[in-house]
């Protein structure tokens, strides 16, 4: 270092932070970098902690360390990217005319200001705490900390007087936690205020699939209920949540009804916030001050899908941009960020969840015409032992068919999947170029044709009408009417042992039957075929067509898909 | 059907055949459609034959039904497509002025006309038999039919005197093969003329890895040698393979050398061949006859990375052409077949080996100014249990920084990287959008930054000069040399307990201790910097740098990945 080394301030110690700062080091072997965190650990896996809580992660040092077993503390930022890095340090204003941050060391209370030339702010979100009665008893965590984590654990792991528990908002990091409750035989209860788990990655009917899988663990789901407040017992420890339908005896509970951008200091300090209530930046992660840049969950940033503005919390996206600030901030490069495709992942007991782009919900809410296709398949060829099944749902816009979006859901590889889409959104590809994509092809890993392009195609023949479909929730309320049509299932006698639907318009013909069997489809009613994925009734369909019948539509995603649902608690069978 | 309907005439029933057929029948219901196929089977997984000789696939019974247990006869053909299927039915010629397909029935010998409006040639690909003395002996394979993929299973797993075979050519169906000589304990050995394993799919240092865990499993390899004859017992059983460097006992040889398209029917018709071989096709399909489409692997296909044509005899291509055929032959859509981007999967033992656009030789050969990188990751967060490694290597064309190809070996999760890798390439992605892409991240299922984008920035690192690095193979150049430099092993002394390298020219310092250690550093010497993955020797780079040594650089891919290739034989460690 040299005397003349630029002067580098970094708010924020988690994930921005830390990658800004390593990346600038790298940059600029000369710059002098400062890292100033409020809490007690830097550079942790906070993504890590619903999974520690779950029991997933085995130990907690994991969260903290780097694979080769480096302790991420102050010393190790010394010794390895020449940092100094000020734990317990809360930046309490920043002077942006003389390119000062005031800060107090929370430990002696005594105050500092430190230059810098280049000022990086980092300083994430901040979970939302409902303001309802009795949420500071005792046993109700909202999840702010690692400390917090270790307690939530060891009360699970070790607390044999747990017996139940309330978890408040059905989103990402409640679900990452399931397994701890399901695991430990706590009773749980998951109470969420909109009518869906999950609601920002997954439309209503796979949130059932979800909702139902959880239920077989033993959990109970309260959707579309309201808590009021929490009672407590004469320790002042939690003991009842009240909501607006019941009160649920409770000895612990975790409130988990997402985070918000933590934007106070930038605002303060008069920098530009976005109705979404981050930070605004420009492609090179600058601020309104020109030397002043921002990333992480504390920043709003470009939708590659909508065009618009949003909030993407995560460490992967932290990271990207932190990058990109360290060769800003060192004028190493002018690297861009270019954006997020609202990529989400998340494990809860054995299924894979994933999403990309935009629901169709959200599609829709956003304006959209969009359309709609789910297809359940499997990660292997049908012949190649070990494949698992996963539900596929994609949305795209009607007449242009580009892609919206994906949804996927199933103990199989939804990874794949869900990054190939990614990649596709970014270039705003077609249903067309999607079903095309030269995707790998191999016994172990695929069919010949991968469930991604059976979607797809499935979907470019609903909306060139090929052949008339019904979605989950329409075929639902076809179900529920006592309206008069034909539900023709086209499997073969062996599959509908496992899951049938028991309705009086219900008719079994296998498909290879259905061209000598046409007298018994009558021809002044609506047919509604179903099968076990979607592919055969398609095809009855069409022969239907064919023959004159004109009137007919399929159930997508067919009895695999509705038993995963709407048709919960039967068997589904064998996948297609 | 009507009298009406369009005459459809299919040859070949494997792939791009019945799918061509299906989709005609959906898109047209009363089209007159008729598959001729040469062999017993039709729409048999053809690709699933090796894993069904590996044991991988258990029932041969897998490769011929549907998912849902329905054989694909051509009774299966009748009833579910209306489609009419001849088995054992060789096309003889094809009379373009005439519209005719003359055939024979090969049992019966009896000959026939088939009429047709549209004609699709779907006659796939040959396995190419090497005009070798003796190749007609018993027990040599060229794995022309199932009937043969069921013998050599039988004979491995049921001829206990079975003790040593030769697979002739290394490439991808001999990889697919070996499990099942490794699995039965059958000495294997493999003779490859070219100089590493796999070389459509592989760069040589990663087909070392391959060849190493091959060897690892008891087999032998021999590249670089030629087959020049089979010598038999007195029962006409091959014994004996003789190649240009030695003679190796063999009870049982499989020839596995490639296949090339067969266009011989199409030829002998007068139309178009490319220079590939290959048949030649517009994007919709069709040949130099307007009448007559073709498509699987007897046509030749655009790459969209070299703008090029290429073979992709593969049954995921032949059923996306399929597709297009059947809309196109029927007037229902003029729907477009893109090309591919070249990728390609195998399983072989335990290692998942995929690859996506050029390896590094193939650019280069192509006249790129290809540059790459190595990097081994994980595909979970390394706090998460059951992580499993793969190792990236990413080649890019050095001006324009764009994406030229990916190769991914190793037990992790390649086909999430070579299926992200393939859409990047449609979009003739740069490694900027590669390294920004917003995929996926929970701690199940990945790093905060993943390994493809760990690996597209150490590459963008390498291009914009950040920081010196030597490739594997350059490095074994400079170790097998005397010159006089310090090979500076910045690991923890925990880690190099693993894999280390003995050479006088070795020293040890760990990262950590490398600042105050700096007097250990020779100011005259080049400094070759080595680690596990290629991280911490990159840092250890910039801050040599920083403290005025220039001359410095680092390995590529580090220990881990040096130690599975030309240093095998030690263990790798633990991935940082």
């Amino acid at each position: 270092m040299t005397e003349t080394g630029k002067r580098i301030v970094i708010i924020g110690g988690v994930a921005c932070g830390p990658k800004a700062a390593a990346r600038a080091r790298r940059c600029d072997p000369h710059a002098h970098i400062t890292m100033i965190e409020q809490g007690e650990f830097v550079s942790f896996a906070g993504c890590g902690m619903p999974y520690y809580i779950a029991g997933a992660v085995p130990e907690k040092e994991g969260l903290m360390t780097t694979t080769t077993g480096y302790v991420r503390d102050p010393e190790y930022f010394r010794l390895m990217k020449e940092v100094t890095v000020l734990t317990g340090t809360r930046a309490d204003r920043i002077d942006r005319e003389n390119k000062l941050v005031h800060a107090t060391n929370l430990k002696t209370g005594e105050t500092s200001a430190f230059q810098y030339d280049k000022l990086v702010i980092a300083t994430g979100a901040r979970p939302i705490v409902p303001p309802l009665e009795g949420i500071n008893l005792k046993g109700i965590y909202t999840l702010r900390s690692l400390e917090e984590a270790i307690e939530i654990r060891k009360t699970i792991e070790e607390n044999m007087e747990l017996e139940n528990a309330v978890i408040v908002g059905g989103g990402r990091i409640s679900l990452e936690v399931t397994d701890a409750f399901a695991n430990q035989g706590v009773d749980a209860t998951i109470v969420e205020l909109l009518d869906s788990l999950l609601a920002t990655m997954l439309d209503p009917e796979l949130a059932l699939y979800l909702e139902n899988t959880l239920k077989k663990h033993g959990m109970t789901i309260l959707t579309s209920e309201k808590v009021l407040r929490f009672e407590g017992d004469s320790d002042g420890r939690v003991a009842k949540v009240v909501t607006d339908k019941r009160e649920i005896d409770a000895q612990m509970a975790i409130v988990a009804v997402g985070v918000r951008p933590n934007a106070d200091l930038a605002k303060a300090a008069g920098l530009e916030i976005g109705e979404s209530g981050g930070i605004k930046v420009n492609e090179h992660m600058q601020t309104s001050d020109p030397d002043i840049f921002a990333g992480g969950d504390c920043v709003e940033t470009d939708n590659l899908v909508t065009g618009r503005k949003c909030l993407m919390p995560l460490g992967s996206v932290a990271n990207r941009q932190g990058r990109v600030i360290g060769d800003n901030i060192t004028g190493f490069s002018r690297d861009t960020y270019p954006g997020v495709v609202g990529t989400s992942m998340l494990k809860a007991l054995d299924l894979n969840i994933g999403k990309v782009g935009l629901t169709e919900s959200e599609a829709s809410r956003m304006g959209y015409d969009a359309v709609s296709m789910i297809s359940p398949g499997a990660d292997k060829s049908h012949f190649y032992p070990g494949g698992k099944t996963l539900i596929i749902k994609l949305v795209a816009e009607r007449a242009s068919q580009r892609l919206l979006g994906v949804q996927v859901i199933g103990p199989g590889d939804m990874p794949r999947v869900v990054d190939t889409v990614a990649a596709a959104l970014t270039a705003n590809m077609t249903l067309h170029q999607l079903a095309n994509l030269d995707v790998g092809y191999a016994p172990p890993y695929a069919s010949a044709i991968s469930p991604l392009a059976h979607c797809a195609n499935a979907l470019r023949n609903k909306i060139n009408g090929l052949a008339e479909s019904l979605s989950l929730p329409d075929f639902k309320k076809r179900l529920d009417t006592r309206d008069d049509y034909m539900l023709l299932d086209v499997r073969k006698e062996n599959e509908a042992a496992n899951a049938t639907i028991d309705d009086p318009r219900y008719l079994m013909i296998p498909l290879h039957e259905l061209p000598e069997r046409m007298q018994e489809i009558p021809s002044d009613k609506k047919i509604i075929s179903i099968c076990q994925v979607g592919g055969r009734s398609y095809e009855a369909v069409l022969t239907l067509k064919g023959k004159g019948v004109r009137n007919a539509c399929y159930v997508e995603g067919g009895m695999s898909a509705w038993s995963k649902t709407f048709g919960a608690g039967q068997d589904d069978g064998h996948d297609e």
